[in-house]
């Protein structure tokens, strides 16, 4: 791996390449008519967990393919992943291995880290976790009353809550109406005091199992929310270390502590925003679907993993979506994306997808601590369609700018219920919706009134499956996950450390020890602390 | 009224004076040490429901704010808002008067539309709303049973979801913890089948009051899942008819169908997103909370519609909320602004917000149906904090982007509920992170590492209350629902009409009608349709 080096996007020769290639495609002429439907048919590569990317509305031709793929050659962007797979110290600022790939599959060679075989380890801890959900189920362990537990909460915030938050909701509808197994899961973030009353207020505490989750043991938030929690199950006269478990990295204080019924581990490798599929996400979701369900999850974001390593750009979906980003962001000059899931069960996944794209490459200085000359990471939001069609689409449609986004669909829901008006069924209609608005936004329509004109041009994927599976959902999350890795790959980031959320934590610690002046203090003042 | 020219931007002498503004404050500078501290008390402005808008961390100075103020008269803000309130023919693509203001108060004129007084209507419509709520929660109006109401569960999406639903939710734990009164609400919003499904089965529908919202009648997704309600009604044995309620117009199909146990108006002059104090709020809300915490609603609201009537600009919260808005985004560039309460009980406000401002001002024509040449409504996003910090907040801090943040915060929390944790109760260190953040971001923190270096100079204001009570919401609401009529009447634009929503519902008819060719039935095909 020694030949790989670090560039800037700037200093690479086919990103001038690209750069000529400004408006190179008329998307409302590329997918008017016949010619359309023959990119349809072309712009298609499959996926994980039998989900396929399909980009022919997106902005790009064989011409800019070919310059994409070249990009991406002198970008490295293979031997780089390859590099990250084999357990080089890619997250260079905290000096980290990045690892996440491995909690659900091995792509690569075997790392060792700290004396361990890693991917051994995090199987290891998914074992413990499963073991622990498969007892907890079969009332092996129960409350003191001997009584099953009923409900798992999550208290925990960013990496901690946003992705395990986003599965659960996922696949909850899936696992009720699919799965022989389901325990209700909710989740503490806030540090807001009413977060966790009403969470707490909802649930029948003395069946409730906690999961308290905290890489290094000390984020704020999540032991305070903790002390909410003991408090209560104090109050209602229970022994709180019989009802919370810990997910945290070995070293951490909460490892080895006797106020907890299990201590599931991950380590340093593991960014937050990267550990669904560790036991951040592991043991709460094993709890809610069973061990079983989660194994399905993990074995789709392997496939994906898989299929990232493709040297052929059009055969490695994550890849192609990164470099088709990097290409409206830095040469079309887009500022933002929306992702746009036309499924209820992904309602929180826009806003992981937020976390995850904006903490890992929004930033603007490279690897090595310099100032880059060009844009990254966009703006990221969404929600669920139809109901983004009745909000903020008419900005996307109309709009002095121009939004890329990325539509997810299935042929089938989950719950298998549905009604049919008019002809068609919820979910036929809700299909047909998402169809339509590709097709809106890529080609328009004239009208010779202005205001109910749409110019089109309007770029946007989807992913497409038959249904929201647990195998469904990790090819999703991990097809993500690597679009996010390989653009900061590109743009030269170091995509896993998130230097930005410091300088806040401190000037808050100093709040509190009333070390404050000049505006800091006046506005501490005014908020009575 | 004859006296109002509606005018592009670009054709004002104060919008080129403006122009030579940029970058005139350097915010780093201004917010730092003793002269920050004046800033904080000088640049604050009180709000309706007890909130002050403080505006010292955004990027102006008293030479911006008088070039601002000068473009607000040139602009003829004030005298448009009052034409607006006198019933003139404001949503001129629609021809429709926009009297959401009316809902909650009378700032100016009677207005006579459709022979009636348009006050005396709304009023008259919510008093209807409110003897129904009272009936249903004193028993005497109950199921077939005989048996209480205990749910109600709203059925809309766009307007008649978001606002109502975030208004909702903003409330749920302080009338638990302070009313006399709660009933818990729900919705039901996208046509997923599975929304309405999983909303089905987490209630007890025998004891469940479902309340219709569709202005046209005719909305595809609301009457589906009013379908699907209906359904499940008649597979428990129920008479559907003793538990739906509808909201529509005079005009509409269901306004007088015996389909229903009541209904109640609104009208073409209340917008979607604009009718969360209209009956489209006021029927779920006065279920949920009881019609006197909806009358405290409307009566922050109203405060706060007449503060927006102050010809002094820097009396006037929303107008100049709207005009920094307009600097931020015309002058200094900004693509994106983030909104960011303090609050959990605020979840889901943002998202109104995205609707609110989205649908409004996402438009490149102006009231006349001329392309502008000028950027028009920003993308608009946000989470709670601190959840967000942990989240999207990267980007904010250190990405290449600049992006203008709206922060909200109260001294207390809703429930009462807190503890007490190294020193300072949850709520305090809630406080703690707003206002470091808000310093963290204007004044940033040089770092002779790069990667941990924080320019600062981007700006933010906050909105501080005591606490999030019905009035202070109202004036929440109707401070960003002014602040986006200001920033259309400076853009001039129609922020009322939504032609942008129509392409796409076009042609899903025509997917469910199989009547496409090309890319658009390669897309259907791929989806099953």
């Amino acid at each position: 791996m020694s030949s790989i080096e670090w560039k800037n996007l700037d200093s690479l020769a086919s990103y001038e390449e690209i750069l000529k290639l400004k408006n190179h495609v008329c998307l409302k002429e590329a997918m008017a008519g016949e010619n359309g439907a023959k990119r349809v048919e072309k712009y298609a590569v499959p996926m994980g967990g039998g989900l396929t990317f399909h980009y022919a509305a997106r902005q790009v031709d064989d011409e800019v393919l070919k310059a994409l793929a070249d990009l991406a050659k002198e970008a490295q962007l293979h031997e780089k992943y390859l590099a990250l797979l084999n357990g080089e110290v890619i997250n260079t600022g905290e000096k980290r291995l990045v690892l996440h790939q491995l909690t659900r599959g091995q792509q690569a060679d075997t790392v060792m880290a700290d004396g361990t075989d890693k991917r051994a380890f995090y199987a290891a801890q998914q074992k413990k976790a499963a073991e622990f959900a498969d007892k907890v189920h079969r009332g092996e362990i129960t409350n003191a009353a001997g009584e099953k537990f009923t409900t798992v909460v999550q208290i925990g915030i960013g990496g901690s809550d946003l992705g395990p938050r986003a599965m659960y909701l996922a696949l909850e509808n899936w696992a009720k109406h699919n799965n022989t197994f389901f325990m209700d899961a909710r989740f503490i973030s806030n540090v807001d005091p009413d977060d966790a009353t009403s969470v707490l207020e909802g649930i029948d505490v003395p069946r409730s199992l906690f999961v308290l989750v905290s890489k290094s043991g000390t984020t704020l938030e999540t032991l305070t929310n903790e002390s909410f929690v003991k408090d209560a199950l104090a109050k209602a006269g229970l022994d709180a270390s019989r009802h919370m478990v810990a997910v945290t990295s070995e070293t951490s204080p909460l490892a080895s502590s006797s106020d907890y019924l299990a201590a599931f581990f991950m380590d340093d490798y593991i960014g937050g925003r990267y550990s669904s599929t560790s036991c951040v996400g592991g043991a709460v979701l094993s709890l809610a679907f069973g061990p079983e369900v989660f194994d399905r999850f993990l074995k789709g974001a392997a496939e994906e993993d898989k299929l990232a390593l493709e040297t052929d750009l059009l055969k490695n979906p994550d890849m192609l979506d990164a470099l088709i980003g990097v290409y409206e962001r830095n040469v079309q000059g887009y500022p933002a994306t929306a992702v746009l899931p036309y499924s209820q069960a992904l309602s929180r996944f826009p806003a992981h997808l937020q976390q995850l794209d904006m903490e890992s490459n929004g930033k603007s200085v490279n690897r090595f601590g310099e100032k880059v000359n060009y844009v990254t990471g966009p703006v990221i939001f969404g929600e669920p369609g139809t109901n983004g069609q009745h909000s903020f689409y008419q900005l996307l449609h109309q709009g002095t700018d121009i939004i890329p986004l990325q539509f997810v669909g299935f042929r089938n829901n989950q719950t298998g219920n549905d009604v049919n008006i008019q002809g068609s069924t919820s979910q036929q209609k809700l299909c047909a919706n998402v169809a339509a608005q590709i097709m809106a936004f890529a080609c328009g329509k004239h009208d010779d009134n202005p205001n109910k004109n749409f110019d089109g041009g309007r770029p946007s994927s989807i992913i497409i499956g038959d249904a929201l599976t647990p195998e469904a959902l990790g090819a999703l999350l991990a097809h993500f996950e690597n679009k996010v890795m390989f653009q900061g790959f590109v743009w030269n980031l170091n995509s896993f450390d998130q230097e930005g959320v410091q300088l806040g934590k401190v000037l808050a610690k100093r709040v509190l020890a009333h070390e404050t002046d000049g505006a800091l203090k006046a506005f501490s003042d005014l908020l009575h602390i």
